[in-house]
């Protein structure tokens, strides 16, 4: 039995909306119905440029498409200062939510949309599109399997970009009004969703922010780091910058194996991508080269992966429309997870790089 | 006009000087004249076992090679808690001395080294024998470049292997008398070279060890790291370990390009060597895949590189033997670095992994 498309209602339009409104069309279980802007024109436009449905309904503010009883979900591009109140909202009007990361300001902030989701009976789902793509669940399956990768030592990932004068000057994500975590909130979310998934999702102990991180004037952080300690040893570091070369890696060893990812935010390619993994890694008898050498992985996905998440968030919203289903809340749980992890790195930077102790 | 073969006398028959035998026997400009140990049989059987030329001559004692009149330099692989005894003794019978590393249990020590040789006039090499590799030289050279590169924002060493239950009870890097650095100065010795050339040579101000270093029952580090601050904002960490799977990797990213080797002390094949280099790095307009990829050198060989390490050291020599030159001073001078970061990361540790400021 065939049920109708999940229609989903954008709000806002920011550049990021572009990638996510193909996505939306690519998806075979949803459908663009709204969009909302500031300002009608400007939805309009957004419309027209990125091939809506003639159908789609366009709104000049943010409260109308909310109240539109034919949307069943809003994808949430806008600035994280913006998330509590519209979030919430959206909520509040039984809306099911695909929200922009950073999802808060902070986990106080988290706790007050994720509280809304849950008592609203709506599914919760941030926009972190990498953990969709199909090699994310086989490069979980490798960092979870004993025989091949042992226990996990120790975990890297960076992503670093060089961001142009233009987008120093502008962005959204340079302004401690718009999304106040700077890199760290861009950049540096998907460093720590990258080192919970090796560490699987157990959160670290205690947190410490590298020495010598970059913050503008107005105090938002363009490049950063910290260290994560797990008691039981594990060790992970993270870099996040906008002030260096295009870098997306993940590193990590485990006692019997080894993991490398160099694009696993965006891939090289939509349709496919690698990994590297090594297990047992050897030499030869007199250490002259590898017995044992990695090997290349490739996952093939008929979907690029940002239509993998809305496909995802719309099967979860089916399930509520069409068979009652309770909303999926892992969803909600590794957000917070990497929202709480964000606000340790953030509090050691403004303590002095003091050691900063998770408290779940 | 044809010189003779620098006569290299092996002092100590441990594990790695069957490499280096093999190195020496295949360095144009060198040749092995004597093996000692602390029982002739032992070294008489080391000689037969490694395709010694018949002519070398086999010393059931270190001083009686030290003080053999044919003998031009010594390759010096005992535990570094003998170095400082041997090594000055060496220099002061005027052997060229090529010591394996790490090179002394402190940079005290270390000086006293280098004295011995600079004030006997013989040439001081560390068999840090990667760096002659020609890919090490390609490397520097687009690390080194402002239009592929830029300038160092962040660098990332690791080397960690997963040692057996006889190697963590047994070898010399677990024992407090004998290489008592450990990890630290078995693998980090390669991270802290790694992240010297990748910073040009110019010392970290600070140096913070990470928390959780694994140490054996005697105090003997098992697995440590540490992050390394320059005053311009660069950044360096590090990983050495026994405990994790063979992994050994350098991710350098510059503000123009990243650099990756995953094989940077042992290339994965002895004829050639490769790394992986991207420049202005960027996604296509959606933001959906990369439109620059990095993209892979290969540098081949037609020596290994501890053969090119054996030349290089050679031809040092010989121009001190037969042209009155003076030693080369530059690898005394890397090598004292490596060791000062060495210290301060130890000294990191001891205390409680408090910043340490690097003093030349």
């Amino acid at each position: 039995m065939s049920e109708a498309l999940i229609q989903i209602g954008v709000v806002g339009c920011a550049d990021i909306a572009r990638k996510v409104s193909r996505a939306i069309n690519l998806a075979p279980n949803a459908t663009i119905c709204a969009v909302a802007s500031r300002s009608h024109d400007k939805a309009s436009a957004f419309a027209a440029a990125n091939g809506y449905p003639l159908t789609a309904k366009v709104y000049g503010n943010y409260e109308a498409l909310l109240e539109d009883p034919d949307v069943d979900a809003v994808y949430m591009p806008l600035p994280t200062s913006l998330h509590l109140r519209w979030a919430v909202l959206a909520a509040q009007n039984k809306k099911h939510l695909l929200l922009e990361k950073p999802v808060a300001l902070n986990v106080a902030e988290f706790d007050q949309i994720a509280e809304a989701c849950e008592s609203n009976g709506v599914q919760f789902m941030d926009n972190t599109m990498w953990v969709h793509n199909p090699r994310t669940a086989s490069i979980s399956n490798f960092l979870n399997d004993q025989n091949r990768f042992g226990n996990l030592k120790s975990v890297r990932a960076c992503f670093t970009f060089a961001a142009d004068s233009e987008y120093l000057k502008k962005n959204i994500r340079v302004k401690p009004d718009l999304d106040a975590h700077g890199s760290l909130g861009d950049a540096g979310w998907y460093c720590i969703r990258a080192i919970l998934i090796a560490s699987n999702y157990e959160l670290p102990k205690t947190v410490i922010a590298s020495h010598k991180p970059v913050l503008n004037k107005d105090g938002v952080i363009l490049d950063c780091g910290a260290s994560l300690y797990w008691e039981d040893g594990r060790v992970a570091t993270f870099h996040c910058s906008f002030l260096a070369n295009l870098t997306m890696d993940i590193t990590a060893i485990g006692t019997k194996g080894t993991l490398h990812v160099h694009d696993f935010i965006i891939p090289y390619e939509e349709k496919e991508a690698s990994f590297y993994v090594g297990t047992e890694s050897s030499f030869d008898d007199l250490v002259t080269c590898w017995a044992r050498q990695p090997s290349k992985c490739t996952v093939k996905t008929d979907l690029p992966q940002e239509a993998l998440l809305v496909k995802e968030f719309a099967r979860l919203v089916g399930e509520i429309k069409y068979r009652n289903s309770k909303p999926e809340k892992k969803w909600a749980v590794i957000s917070r997870k990497t929202q709480l992890v964000l606000d340790a790195v953030k509090a050691s930077i403004h303590r002095g790089f003091e050691t900063v102790e998770i408290q779940e």
